[in-house]
């Protein structure tokens, strides 16, 4: 890592399974636009309620890539 | 939302099984006694151990209901 | 709880599978030298990308334990 | 002050006008449920985005008020 | 505590006398209206200063109780 | 939001007459660029002071748009 | 500012009108005493109810001036 | 305290005896320089230990007084 | 200090009577199996309720200790 | 800055010799896709660790450039 | 430190050179008109970039003193 | 990093020369006692002064070792 310069940027994945599917979700969006994707840091976690059960799960996150690979 | 007054309390919840559960259960009880549930934000996650092994997952959330509905 | 002392240190787990897995390494791995452990905080959790999928989760965790028992 | 106890709940309130506007309806709505009302605290400020602008601001505060008056 | 609910609520003591008796005059208040209170955690100390000497400690703390016991 | 990814992007908005307006000016600029806006978060508030008075707020903000739209 | 030293200093402006006011009022005391004032940096914003209604704004506020002008 | 504006000033007091006694020599040393103090709030609580015993608390806190008195 | 590393640990002391009781129980156990401690810094305050009462407080404390002594 | 409105965003630079060095490595690769940068701020400072010393530090920071220039 | 009582001021430092060369220059200027200066403590690191390079660096930190010396 | 689990721990370190240096010798000490170091977060820097200078810097570091190695 000595050399490089890395970029962050900051999601919002979402999903009615689980947090880890939140993620799953948030990190591929992020690859479809984004090469060089080298970790992910959990920032939030939250959700949305829909007749008193949880609907969702909304996990935010920073999806870090290498600028100059 | 533009006209909305919400409420949030702040609960901790477990399961034996996963954190995703032990949001549901929190999320569930607070069901039996406030209507109009619309989202939860995970505060803390914790849980106890016992013989060395992760007995159970301890979740603290707020849930935020509306007031005026 | 109430005559005692603990001590917490911090660890930092990982797995492939899930979050839930990778608390449960570092408090398996913190067992082989600590005794008594009682609890644990999740503090942080992150994980690494390949080929732009998570390839594994890693939770930063405290875990305290009674150094008076 | 140094006889009392006081409690502090959480609400979010919301205004199309602005954001002092926003607590205001916050602080009247808790006042609909409960007496003794005496301060606020801002702990969040934000708002939705309809059509590239504000469409309404969305405070959340605590507000404390005295139970044993 | 594993297959618990608890909710927490936020709290105000004073006392002219300490920082511990501010906290038990709020633990106190919460048990006239709250059964099954568990815990405590202090979340800020502050006073007044009335003819530049500390007239009262004010504790603020969050109160733990078991909501299906 | 069940099925969708979001993005956040931090801005600094600026002006001469309010808080809001600030805020109204950093989201009406973010709109020039990025679609589908759906929500702010204040992060910071701060200004410039000239000849003892206020000659600017600034406001520093979050602001989060689907990408998946 | 390459060559400048700065200092700040920590106030709580007042208004029964609004959020700006309060800044505004605090700004200008300072100046009453200190010159090259240069920013603020609002630190927390609260305030009073009295009779169910917000009676005024309080906005905690750093001001930072420069010390070698 | 709808027309003042107040200032504050970071102590840390310290004490052999107790926290609380820690926090009024620092009041009242602020007092000796200072008039209208107000308020204080503990902003950290720390201290050293000799020979494997507290030697003396520190508390750092800060202390409000109104400017224009 | 100039020249010495130091390492801190995080414990957890108890006790029935205040604050300042349990910070001092850490220390002396952590004095037991650590030398040349010098400083603590108080991070959590907490505390269990029996019966509606404090039943003890619990102190979460770093020490800090010289390792090249 | 009156009429301006800034982006930020966050990077990591990485360098052998010092943090300055690894600010100015971030800085100048910001500057390769960006114009109009105008200040950073500071976030997080680690580094990693090859035979016991230090290998290179990385500063995490967020650049702040402006958008209507 | 037993029997004393510090303040503790808030300064911003500049540097063309170096982290270190701010501080000192924090420090030095703090000199000027405060006696007993004992410790220092950063608050934050950030600067200001012109054509693509970092022109200077800022140190904000915090100078304490002793009062009663 | 997939299938370890490492530890940290907090150092202070210290340097009359630089911040980098303060770092280094935090480092090089928890080698002598530790293997396998992986990396180090900076978690506060502070420092003492002595005839209105710089004395010594001190850097708070947590250091990351690899325990299943």
């Amino acid at each position: 890592m000595s050399d490089h310069v890395y970029k962050k940027i900051e999601l919002v994945g979402s999903s009615t399974k689980s947090i880890e599917d939140a993620i799953e979700n948030a990190v591929q969006t992020a690859g479809n636009s984004v090469r060089n994707l080298d970790w992910f840091e959990v920032i939030d976690t939250r959700g949305h309620i829909v007749d008193g059960k949880v609907s969702h799960y909304q996990v935010e996150l920073k999806v870090g890539f290498r600028l100059d690979g």
